[in-house]
């Protein structure tokens, strides 16, 4: 590796010349800055990053934190960073973090120490006083998905309580009473709030219907890994429990889309005999057979906020006293026809 | 943010000293280690990861330059690197490079400038000479799906060419003849190098068959972006050509699915009406409906490899004389079957 003093000794200058050349050629003589472009040009010098991120205390870099980057979710949010990252000339340095506490906080500190001064995390095992901690001593930090008190003008987040009662009351609408949940295995609370969503939206219902004001069922509530294969086994699971379900709602397009197989898979026609509804709205959504009707969660609009928040807020130049949540919609495809009152369902 | 001069005004000692502290505590005494320990405790401290890459000149960081994060081969390619990463507690950079040259060219030197020791990277619009040369600088900078002559032995690469004629002589041995092709319109060689073992296929089933031993004609081949958009576009560009084809090869298997999604709309069967197979075994392919027969990309163990090598390379220890060529798979599922003489067939 070539360094800056094998430039120096080149160009017959010392290293203060050379780093006062390449940092703030406006400083320099006519005649050193020949001398030392020649010898880095002869010796295909770079410049070290580090250097420069050490000399100006920033680096041209964005950090990210996502759960895993293979999730077609988080990769859609990884790109809209991307996308405004390259519009500011900088990079994008990716952490995964699995929804892991220690994995979460280690992804963090790395990019602190890489002096990121923009850093978009999603953090769903660290508590609100250690990502608060953090938020104090990186002004560029701002969180997705999730809102702590004080910092709601570094925060972006959706609400995801409403978007699961609308996708119950979507299904309610059409008659059906005996709706399932397919839920995250993760035990994070976007799941919490979305059973919330679905489970008032039954109580109400229930209420309403002058039958019990009670939540529904724990049986019809199943959980797996939030993805296809989980979706598959959730679904598995429901079914086996004999539960005589119309409809389920899914954590997420991913899980839906893995029940949509296991019902075809045991004869079970989507949307005529079972109505499904998923959560996000990525793009194998509009690709399954039916197309999956879900509730849109607008994460590229999202990231792309986050992203010019975090570099705002590098900057010093955030606003306080706004605060962004965003509301989900939903999205009205296939796979939710009307409750059939035929003979007796066996599944 | 608090720098290393306010810990040694508190500690009360020299700058050099509370580097000494951090970075060489053997040699610090152990009096100054108490005191600057103390001091960092209480300011909050982080020592910086750029001030310490530089005084090693290597950084914690695994670089890895892909095409595009969020699309799903990418994704697996950048969480098998990660997972080695975890293995040796580095951090994975990401840059996406789109298949453009000079993002490429980018991307790879922004993780050189950051120090990155070992580097992954997956470049397509670079040439031979560039990219030698970048290697020839960085010792831990290793290839996936794609062989330099000369770099054999830091290159991790598919035999695409076989893949595509393994997927192709599966159709013909179905007794399909009129076989089209979805690719990429990228324009880069994974997709010239599929196209050629396409053709060849056909044209030696052409030949046995008596017939002419022509190239499979130019209007049976429809290209678009690599993903389900793409292959929806490519399949509806080829039913609109009406040329009575019974089969597709896709270049992978979100273009298959994609086509797929397309062929249903029409009311086209797969597999009893079209036959169907894809490339790159990712997910979606067992979640379609029929599961999509594809040709499997062993892209895990790649990258497991690619990283180990890399890792290898950043520290001079890699054997020359050795190559990593891969081989793909067939993995039958269910969206191929024999071709059905019927009625003639009108798409």
């Amino acid at each position: 590796m070539v360094t800056i003093r094998d430039v120096a000794r080149l160009a017959g200058v010392s290293v203060a010349t050379v780093s006062r050349v390449l940092n703030n050629p406006a400083i320099a003589s006519k005649e050193a800055r020949e001398q030392v472009l020649q010898a880095v040009a002869t010796l295909g010098y770079r410049p070290n990053a580090n250097a420069q991120a050490l000399a100006t205390q920033s680096s041209d870099t964005i950090g990210v934190v996502v759960m895993d980057v293979s999730d077609p979710f988080f990769g859609a949010l990884v790109k809209a960073v991307d996308t405004v990252a390259q519009q500011h000339q900088k990079y994008v340095l990716i952490g995964n973090s699995y929804h892991i506490a220690e994995k979460e906080r280690h992804a963090i500190e790395v990019l602190i120490r890489q002096r990121c001064n923009a850093l978009i995390v999603h953090s769903k095992a660290l508590g609100d006083d250690e990502l608060s901690r953090f938020m104090d001593q990186v002004s560029g930090m701002v969180l997705i998905n999730r809102v702590i008190p004080g910092y709601e003008h570094r925060c972006v987040w959706l609400d995801n309580v409403s978007g699961a009662e609308m996708a119950t009351r979507l299904l309610l609408s059409q008659g059906h009473q005996r709706i399932g949940y397919i839920g995250s295995s993760h035990g994070i609370e976007d799941d919490l709030q979305r059973y919330q969503g679905y489970s008032q939206a039954m109580t109400q219902a229930m209420t309403q219907s002058h039958q019990s004001g009670d939540a529904p069922p724990a049986a019809w509530r199943a959980q797996s890994s939030p993805d296809l294969q989980g979706g598959e086994a959730a679904m598995v699971e429901l079914l086996g429990r004999n539960l005589h379900l119309s409809a389920v709602f899914a954590y997420n397009d991913s899980m839906a889309a893995g029940a949509m197989a296991v019902l075809k898979e045991n004869g079970i026609n989507i949307p005529d005999d079972f109505s499904l509804i998923g959560f996000d709205d990525i793009p194998i959504a509009r690709y399954t057979s039916p197309k999956m009707t879900t509730v849109r969660y607008p994460i590229v609009s999202m990231a792309t906020l986050a992203t010019e928040l975090a570099l705002k807020g590098a900057a010093e130049q955030l606003s306080t006293g706004v605060s962004h949540c965003f509301m989900p919609t939903l999205v009205r495809r296939h796979s939710v026809s009307p409750w059939q009152n035929v003979a007796p369902v066996t599944y």
